[in-house]
């Protein structure tokens, strides 16, 4: 499927000899992603010559797939003429995205280089919040009007519908720009010439105002099937719409950056190979601080219970199995929370259901582990009977309220409009240790009388 | 987009009220996935009421969309003729999926009353490994052949495309049904009439086996931004399609399972609300037991020191903020490499790369995280400076060795063929947890000269 090594060792030999014409009949044969892989391995000067070989279309896709350093590159050799060419070719979110991340000097460059309807477009989109769904439609779309036949709107498509993202789904709108229907390529193919376009089209149109996020547009995707879904502005007007590829790439996104957050870190949408040491210890040091500060109270309450395990020293050393067994029981819980209100599949309003769940599953859960773990120490320490039972029962107590908390504090921050990925694991954890160190030593200091 | 609680009262409403008529009027204008949550919603007399009242095409649309205990309601209420019917106009690899979740004595009717053809292509599917391109392409695409002109493939289409599950791509095949190219319907529409389908096809096709990972096939769609790819068997003939609505769901259930196995959970393909306590216990329970064994290491190792925190109980509080700091620490590494590779970003072959990133990273969190805490310590005990020595000292080792060890166990588990979700923060914190005591509890011994 994508590039062997071997035959990316070929094509970069190729352009190390200078064969550029051999190279470009390859080139020309391929997929516009895999070349642009392979001009990344090039030198910037291959690159360039080799990019500059091929066919203006093609080209234009390969910048697209560019990366941004790259695209830097072409830009900085193109003179006015070819940049003014490649602007106006990129499709409009493509474009937006160029202006988004290379530098100013070169922005301003691309700005002056773009036709003015262009130019306005560029800036309509840049005013689009992060992630809304405004940020990641295309401005290239097909549009009919109700009283055409479908001879005519086959004519319209065949004569505009080649740079369009996609012609398979069309459209229907009122001289106003009102979204009015939408007619699908295979609506308009299974009907007569004569039929009009109003008769076919259906006017249940689902769409995505432009501010939007874009989770909740990959959502509607996801349920309905979609290949695309049109966006329009509070007007109702039709400004874009979002194609399926670009709901895949959102999805791997939001799935990456909820990995992240879980594990206490900065979302980053750079990949991890390319980011530098710098930025990744920057990513994770601030979390990595907040948590260490917070677990010293744990500590704190330790050291409350000094006389405790100074007489009987052996408590210390099921402090570990104590706080990890609560902390795996909460994060269970809190994963599937976390998890299942990214994906809409639980509301807040199911917060009591949810809870009862968990309180169940931990009563289970926790009684087993207690079982097994009575086993475990009363046949390694038959005479601390009493301790056994004093850290069998705080597991068992740490469990359930793991899973209780798991469902809490997430809850809680979504309904604080915070998010809930914050309450993963790290933070979590490191509250019900101290919690669970206060039940441990309570429960020590009674049931033994030390401390 | 969606329906709101209200409409949704309105029409379970008139279906109490038993006004089909108008409840029918409804729903016919309304999107199949939105009909099967209506249907959820009502008794199941009432549903299958219902759904008899609906059109034949609609009502296998709507089929497809619900829940396999509400199907399995629906088939139950059916007489042979009528199951006959709906198992034929039922995309492949819906029945597929059909006779994969029923009851034995459900399937078995079901497979009676397919024609001979049908009950073929469901056994073949069958066979197809879980999770692989077979197990979720469809049979219903469209296949052209070389040496059709245009306007016969527009012929072919418009009289077979009506159940193919797309006819934006088209597949061209030999007469022993060898894939040789593809074409979109853009292409069609685009090319003259008398243009033959060889000279516009592409004949540089991409393809899936059979038997390859979803995951990959998923990997494949975003990277090229498909909207179908053919599956191929060994022979390269071409058996099937695997369509972008597909990935969309496969993406989905992927990073949902690598969620729940990173949070020490077997997955779970079930949504959570529907999930019993049960299963979600037992789902849970073994990965509990395993981290409850394996760290009670880390409390025989404290055991080993207890003259240690006896002559100096002061070294217990620290344990809570080491073990965490390196756990977070390490759990941070571990996320990004085990989404990384299972993105396909990162590879065995990086890993070099990737522990020369992770030990420089570490050193800087290391380091600031040991300035931080060693100012607290110094002010909070200004007469034990050796002791906060010895805890920033083992809190920094932690911390690299976490990042270390992040990068090494994943990817060392997929080296080994196993999931390297295995060794997300959990198992890795266990891990941790021991070495980091060992570190702590020596440097005391050595350092404070205890125990």
């Amino acid at each position: 499927m994508a590039l062997t090594d071997m035959e990316m060792e070929r094509l970069t030999d190729l352009a190390e000899k200078k064969q550029f014409r051999k190279l470009k009949e390859i080139l020309c044969d391929m997929n516009e992603v895999d070349i642009a892989e392979v001009l990344a391995e090039l030198s910037t000067e291959q690159a360039l010559v080799t990019f500059r070989l091929l066919p203006k279309d093609l080209a234009t896709e390969v910048f697209s797939s560019m990366e941004v350093e790259e695209q830097q590159d072409i830009i900085t050799s193109m003179d006015d003429r070819e940049l003014h060419q490649i602007i106006e070719d990129l499709a409009i979110d493509d474009a937006v995205d160029l202006v988004e991340e290379l530098p100013a000097t070169v922005v301003k460059r691309i700005l002056k280089n773009a036709a003015s309807g262009t130019r306005q477009l560029i800036n309509q989109y840049l005013q689009y919040p992060e992630n809304s769904a405004g940020s990641i439609m295309t401005a290239e779309y097909v549009a009919l009007r109700p009283a055409m036949t479908v001879e005519e709107a086959f004519y319209y498509i065949r004569k505009n519908g080649v740079d369009k993202e996609t012609i398979y789904t069309c459209y229907v709108i009122n001289p106003q720009r009102k979204l009015e229907g939408v007619v699908t390529l295979k609506d308009l193919l299974m009907s007569a010439y004569e039929t009009r376009v109003e008769d076919i089209m259906d006017d249940n149109v689902m769409s995505a105002l432009t501010t939007d996020d874009q989770e909740e547009v990959a959502a509607t995707f996801r349920k309905y099937d979609l290949l695309a879904l049109p966006v329009v502005d509070k007007e109702k007007r039709l400004v874009g719409i979002v194609t399926v590829d670009d709901i895949v790439d959102v999805m791997e996104e939001e799935a990456t950056e909820d990995f992240q957050k879980m594990a206490a870190m900065s979302p980053s949408e750079k990949s991890y190979l390319k980011t530098s040491v710098f930025t990744l210890a920057k990513n994770r040091i601030v979390w990595l601080l907040v948590l260490m500060i917070s677990s010293t109270i744990s500590g704190l309450i330790l050291s409350n219970y000094e006389k405790a395990f100074a007489s009987v020293p052996m408590l210390v050393s099921f402090i570990p199995s104590i706080m990890n067994t609560g902390g795996n029981s909460g994060s269970q819980a809190s994963t599937l929370i976390i998890r299942g209100m990214a994906t809409g599949e639980i509301e807040l309003k199911d917060v009591i259901k949810a809870i009862w769940k968990e309180i169940r599953v931990g009563l289970i859960c926790g009684t087993i582990l207690a079982i097994v773990n009575f086993g475990r120490l009363y046949f390694m320490y038959p005479d601390s009977l009493m301790i056994s039972v004093v850290v069998v029962t705080s597991m068992f107590l740490a469990v359930v309220l793991g899973k209780v908390l798991g469902v809490i504090l997430p809850m809680a921050a979504k309904a604080l409009k915070l998010d809930p990925a914050l309450m993963a694991a790290p933070l979590l954890t490191t509250i019900l240790d101290s919690l669970s160190m206060v039940i441990y030593f309570s429960l020590a200091t009674w049931l033994l009388s030390v401390g």
